[in-house]
């Protein structure tokens, strides 16, 4: 397989794991990860949630506190070294919920790890990025 | 090489790295990272940067606004494939800057990869932790 095919599976991956997120569906959000103590999630502001159960647990959450969410994902990077791929990636997300329509951009670092040649999410990092009330760019804090 | 001999060069290069932070020395920190425009890095609440020049350059704004930086890492996770590894830590940052003393936790993925046996930095992810101003204690947003 070249590197090139590995890079559009990953991306493949990649946007697996955000489609899973705007279905707010948890079966198709754990069908991504890998179903592993190991993994690893860092939501926006929260604590590092480590393993399955609290992983899920928190994707449960989010799911439950949302009516919709798009999501659109821009500036994707790619890098692999044999089973091992990192994605760094823009989120622009617009959020149904109760609470009315909200819309933010989270900078992410997602990590996969391939297993009998599917890749898998092991770890997900998003952290908000903080926009000017002004101009409403994305910009430095 | 083995796996756990492995991890405590990762290990390694992860505290090499908090050690180059603290000392505000623009030179160690550049000997922590892979010298190569795919390198990237989010600041807490920054946008993504990517390439030497200007995750050096953020660097060096960063170690200009602070006198005196001290830094404990605690939770550190590890995992490596080949010749790419990612650490997962929590930071415990006391800044000493011109307005004064400041104290935060910021959540951190770091990945790595090995060239000529040295682990490098070639990506670098901190998230502020949100801490609850009743009890101090790092919780969910």
């Amino acid at each position: 397989m070249t590197k090139s095919s590995d890079d559009r599976a990953i991306l493949a991956a990649n946007r697996a794991f955000y489609a899973a997120f705007e279905s707010l569906d948890l079966d198709k959000m754990a069908e991504a990860w890998l179903q592993e103590g190991s993994i690893t999630c860092v939501h926006p502001g929260w604590a590092r949630l480590a393993g399955w159960g609290p992983v899920m647990k928190s994707w449960e959450d989010i799911f439950a506190s949302a009516f919709r969410v798009e999501i659109t994902v821009t500036d994707e990077t790619v890098r692999s070294t044999g089973d091992l791929a990192w994605v760094t990636c823009t989120e622009h997300l617009e959020t149904h919920g109760y609470d009315g329509v909200s819309h933010g951009a989270v900078e992410a670092t997602n990590i996969f790890e391939r297993r009998d040649g599917k890749w898998y999410v092991v770890h997900h990092h998003g952290s908000p990025l903080v926009r000017s009330p002004e101009t409403g760019s994305e910009q430095l804090q």
